[in-house]
């Protein structure tokens, strides 16, 4: 017989400001792929009619035979089990974004879908540096903290879908007012904004000369502390430090709860390299309960986060293997 | 073909001061059981010496024909993976206590072993309330505050076997001494020994009149401040709210992890009932992510925690279920 088609899945990855959708082999190899504006701040309805337009282009794609056995999405605020995604934020798109029926609509398919953070850890998993991991959890560190939890080779989702929401355990009871609603949310403290708001305590607390003082709140990015840390800027150095001790603290509660192999850290925060991860991993080591010091590894992400379509993509896969 | 003999699993609960040993059938009735003294404070040698007389001693009970297919035990500190008991407190048997081993050597069968409170949540999922769960939390909150983790209907275990320490999550940087070395640890606030010593400070910081300033440390239990509490003491109503406020806030963070169904409460302290789960909810729900908010429930232990054998005879039937 004659094998001239590919198995692959659609994989859609849909952030804040572009999505990124592709054809994914189970080798997570990318056939073909494409990316487009998401227009989070226009109606759904438009992001529906735009989302058809590209997946119907992306499929008459010439020169590539295959068989689509399944669909992957990941999005932000995306609840594996109801195929909703619930509240999102920075998106204008209402407070239940019935995403898996709208997909379902443009291709008849088995769909699967869980929010970004947990797509990456799957795309850990399956394609990136977790090959052959059983237990470990994935930090997204960007504007917010995302987080997925890998157990016995499984994303724990939970009773409800919505399981691992790292970026909502408490530091401080009266802390700072996070997106949520909630006080003293880790994301405020560890995440690139959360950063940004330790520099501009310190700027306020401290009269320390500091390259920092020459950027407004919604100018500086994690670029900048980044690089004013590496240039000695005692301000950016001493932020780093605090964002590192606090979010160590929280990793050793992480290893209390579910005792992984390692933590994969991915986004614009973890970049910073030795800076950031060194102190990180001291305070971890420092909260650790006895059985659990010098035991837990603590990575920067490589391959999946340049490829945001292999998390969604090694959900379908996962998902499709579970079903046969 | 006569059916004469009854399956049965071999469980032992060893707790600091009495050790339990019985026969359990698949549905969890202790057809034979016996208690003797553990003494934790003599050498591990004479333990070893004085189980194998009593499991000699129940397995020659008349009267009952069973074949024994494996073993459970439950034991403080007890590695699911390396069969050992890992520096337990209050136990004189030295550092790495190879259970596992010496109970091979005297009845050679597949044994099972964890640590108490894992044992415990394997119990309520077979045996007791948690029948039909699939994903919760227990904690033991007696002199520590011991835990364990059920995930889609399996024991959260780690990569080394030690998962599930809620006990040493931090309340505090610079908290409480607790007996691990830590500082701040939850279970120097949420247990029976952590509402004592709040009960301290309370009656050290206040000038308020109190049932309480008639009792040293030493003498002080769980029960008097229940009874102070129950009567309208201050210090004592004072101190279950603390108590109550602290858990419930580290709950709201488990929960941002696992996303359990329900949380179950064994133990001297939630034995107080609505003085103490009261607040403990609201404090729960107060810290909650949104996503979470109403939907986690809170019991209070009723059918294991009057049986500690049911917990290791959970775990082996699990086991040998799983091997088959």
């Amino acid at each position: 017989m004659r094998k001239d088609k590919i198995d692959v899945v659609l994989a859609i990855d849909i952030g804040g400001t572009f999505t990124k959708i592709g054809l994914v082999d189970r080798n997570g190899t990318i056939l073909s792929s494409h990316v487009f504006k998401t227009e989070a701040k226009k109606p759904f309805t438009d992001f529906k009619i735009l989302l058809e337009k590209e997946i119907r282009k992306l499929l008459s794609t010439k020169g590539i035979r295959h068989t689509i056995l399944g669909i992957g999405i990941g999005a932000p605020n995306a609840n594996y089990k109801t195929g909703a995604m619930e509240n999102p934020p920075n998106f204008r798109w209402g407070k239940e974004v019935p995403l898996k029926d709208t997909v379902l609509q443009i291709i008849d398919k088995s769909i699967y879908i869980t929010n970004d953070a947990n797509a990456s850890a799957l795309g850990e998993l399956y394609f990136g540096m977790a090959k052959g991991m059983k237990n470990f959890v994935v930090l997204t560190l960007g504007t917010g903290l995302g987080s997925g939890i890998i157990n016995e080779k499984k994303l724990v989702v939970g009773e409800y879908g919505m399981a691992g929401e790292l970026g909502h355990v408490n530091v401080y009871p009266n802390g700072r007012e996070c997106n949520c609603g909630l006080k003293g949310c880790l994301e405020t403290y560890a995440s690139v904004t959360g950063i940004k708001r330790t520099v501009f305590r310190l700027l306020s607390d401290s009269k320390e000369d500091s390259i920092l003082r020459n950027y407004s709140f919604d100018d500086l990015t994690g670029k900048e502390i980044s690089e004013a840390a590496l240039k000695g800027d005692n301000i950016a150095l001493e932020a780093f430090q605090r964002t590192a001790k606090i979010l160590g603290s929280k990793m050793a509660d992480t290893v209390a709860h579910l005792e992984p192999e390692a933590f994969i850290l991915t986004g614009g925060l973890s970049k910073a390299g030795e800076l950031f991860s060194q102190p990180l991993i001291q305070s971890m080591e420092a909260s650790l309960f006895n059985a659990y010091k010098g035991k837990i590894k603590v990575f920067i992400s490589k391959t999946v986060s340049n490829d945001a379509i292999l998390g969604p993509a090694a959900l379908a896969w996962q998902e499709l293997a579970m079903e046969n």
